[in-house]
């Protein structure tokens, strides 16, 4: 009998599988983009999204899992270019899990909720027996809104785009992986959790040629892009030297045998925009706190189509594929 | 250290103080009715709300957890009179799960959604090591359109509006500890679980005076409308002779040493409505198979407030409270 394994929920190759396979038939996925875009509702577009949060631990260098829970679904609606107006909070809570605990996530989610503007409106609270969860599950599910003119889409990558990335990667997995293993790192590697709304609300007032953003959370920048490369039918062509990872990261991935490209995300996005527009919107965005490292870190090319490829530091070409198998379980 | 209890699950008091001391002052909870109202979006009103479902079993008679995680937000959009359009599927999944119980849930939710008329746009899957969950739980959240003129909500719930009940009680939560228990009852007691949007419709054409509507899941029909009571500042007198109790669930609940007040249900609805409009409303509610045996089940009164008060079948009056502490937990 087929069984569910922990690599089904890494968010790479064996969890693409299982969604293509088992989800898209039923439901109504069509690209497997970070929020669903409602047409037509009340004539506006209007953008849904949904996200559980089972992080472990629930407090992290950076972080807690309330406001990972709210910045992640705030980021999943920017990510198709929507203002997050409205949110909902599902919290399944373990038999015996400390008040405090809860009061300091609660306090966390509104905080958040807050900086990013967005307001939490309905809420669900289930409890089952001790051992028949780990303290705390989280989901959040939001709404936003969409300008008039804003199309963000994989569909809509092309040849000749470039690729925007807005920070360095990996500092939110490999900060859950020390908590977890109480390993400590010099220099020390906090989550990047953070809104990035914001920056979108003025990446979209410089220029509507944004073809596809996403924010590589779960599977990394790598699996992240191959799923851009393979819903647009282009080549994405990265140059390794041009990604910056943090002297921590860097540190941590070769202790743990870790690739940086491969470990989550959650205060990052990727932009794949119009060659002519690239440059200015790099400036743009290096002014927000939280993009200030935005560099270009690759290009798009017509061929070989659903590629990604790596131009190495020592000039060579590597393939890029999705996360296979479960490199970090329960990331976020 | 306080910590979390089973009862803070159950949909009863222990749940109501929890959410009224911790999650009130932190999110924007006006009421606590099963839909967000968001006012003003794009110039009409649309519903917004979200539920986890943690049942066990998964499997049950007359239903299973991703059926009922369709209706149940369904029915929580279409009690604010909002008509169901689009819904989210969160699942956490523990490592380990046959993936062919994966697919029948999955089957069971796209056919639920078909029936219901309302569409899956997105979804998440999260994996947890083995013993962090129990098998499967999953959020739905969903978004409707409310039609305009339509304002439901137990404010405006006044003296002398009668209390209808759209079918007997006690059906899911018998049917849950029955298949948990290794029982069966005779006749054997099947749950409810069914969509009530089409119900709702044709009782919104009918009228638009119904002032509250709840569908009484965890708690049962006597914590709804305590907290109607309470919202409303009204007193709700309830004839015991009148609530209709099948002969499975009075013998279990005999048994069980359970109060089939308290027991929740899947496929019902409370409306409390004006007094002028009830009896016609209980016809057009009888012609459709959800709600055959709909029946006005007592009324408002100004005093004593935020009370429910019970009419015994020999004479006496019963002051309902809340669920206190913890009747059935996982029941949904």
């Amino acid at each position: 009998m087929e069984r569910i394994l922990l690599g089904h929920g890494s968010g790479g190759k064996l969890m693409y599988q299982l969604i293509r396979e088992h989800f898209v038939p039923k439901f109504e996925l069509k690209t497997l983009n970070d929020s669903a875009v409602l047409k037509g509702l009340n004539k506006g577009n209007i953008a849904f999204t949904t996200d559980s949060y089972v992080v472990s631990p629930i407090f992290f260098p950076g972080g807690d899992i309330g406001e990972l829970a709210v910045y992640g679904t705030v980021n999943d609606l920017a990510m198709v270019g929507a203002t997050p107006l409205y949110m909902t909070a599902g919290l399944i809570l373990e038999e015996g899990f400390p008040l405090d605990d809860l009061k300091k996530i609660l306090l966390s989610m509104s905080t958040a909720a807050e900086k990013a503007g967005v307001r939490i409106v309905g809420g669900d609270t289930k409890v089952v027996n001790k051992g028949k969860a780990d303290g705390i599950f989280i989901n959040t599910s939001g709404i936003g809104m969409i300008p008039k003119g804003i199309d963000i889409s994989p569909l809509k990558v092309k040849p000749s785009d470039k690729v925007i990335l807005s920070g360095p990667i990996g500092n939110h997995g490999i900060s859950i992986i020390a908590e977890r293993n109480g390993l400590s790192f010099n220099p020390p590697v906090v989550s990047d959790t953070a809104p990035l709304n914001e920056l979108v609300k003025k990446m979209l007032r410089k220029t509507k040629k944004i073809h596809a953003m996403r924010d590589p959370t779960r599977g990394g920048l790598a699996t992240t892009l191959k799923e851009i490369a393979v819903d647009s039918g282009c080549c994405i062509v990265l140059e390794e030297d041009l990604i910056p990872v943090p002297p921590g990261v860097k540190g941590a991935c070769e202790l743990l045998g870790l690739d940086p490209l491969y470990v989550a995300n959650e205060g990052i996005l990727i932009a794949i925009v119009d060659h002519t527009v690239a440059d200015a919107l790099v400036k743009t965005m290096r002014k927000d706190p939280v993009a200030k490292d935005t560099k270009i870190i690759g290009e798009v090319k017509d061929s070989p189509s659903g590629m990604v490829l790596l131009k190495t530091s020592i000039g060579g070409t590597r393939i890029v594929e999705m996360l296979s198998g479960d490199q970090l379980p329960r990331i976020c």
